[in-house]
């Protein structure tokens, strides 16, 4: 058993293409070798954004804090606020965006294969 | 693509053997039809318990409010707080418990085989 504070973990730069402002804490990662997810924690700055993307790996979204918005393959917006929760299937097309004024910070669960 | 919040899920009464003043919300479930796991809000009133038990699935956790202890499978109690991570890994025992005042709330996330 693991029982940590997500402050302990480090909060490194989200280096991916198309991502601004964005970091990512491996709350539960490769080190702890779960057998089939990993849980992260995103923060987003104001005026920040993961890339507009799709990949194989569905995402399931818990945003702790702040205010942001989720583009869907449509293009549209959806809001984002503390305690929504989002599924982004496999291959839909997504972003996430920091629009308000405070950090946008969210659990994101993606599997390991 | 998804994107709801946790208040309009119905929240359930946890019925296993052993759990007491525990309910949950399958936030992200068996009709949201994802390939690898489910995302579910746990809730357990001051007093409650989960049941002190092992099974093969893996959990993921993340404390959202309250107080409480998570027992490893020596019966050493660990203390969670909002921003609390704990990985119990596949056939470990465990048990959550609230000894605070207010609600412990958290998000459980299983793997669905």
């Amino acid at each position: 058993m693991k029982v940590t504070h997500y402050q302990k973990i480090e909060n490194l730069i989200f280096e991916e293409e198309g991502a601004e402002k964005v970091k990512i804490r491996w709350l539960i990662g490769e080190k702890d070798n779960p057998p089939h997810f990993y849980l992260r924690m995103i923060e987003i700055e104001p005026g920040g954004h993961t890339p507009y993307h799709k990949h194989p790996k569905e995402h399931e979204v818990y945003i702790l804090e702040g205010e942001g918005k989720i583009v869907d393959f449509n293009g549209n917006e959806h809001p984002l606020t503390e305690g929504t929760v989002a599924y982004v299937p496999p291959m839909e097309k997504h972003q996430f965006k920091n629009n308000g004024k405070k950090i946008l910070r969210f659990l994101c669960i993606v599997p390991i294969k």
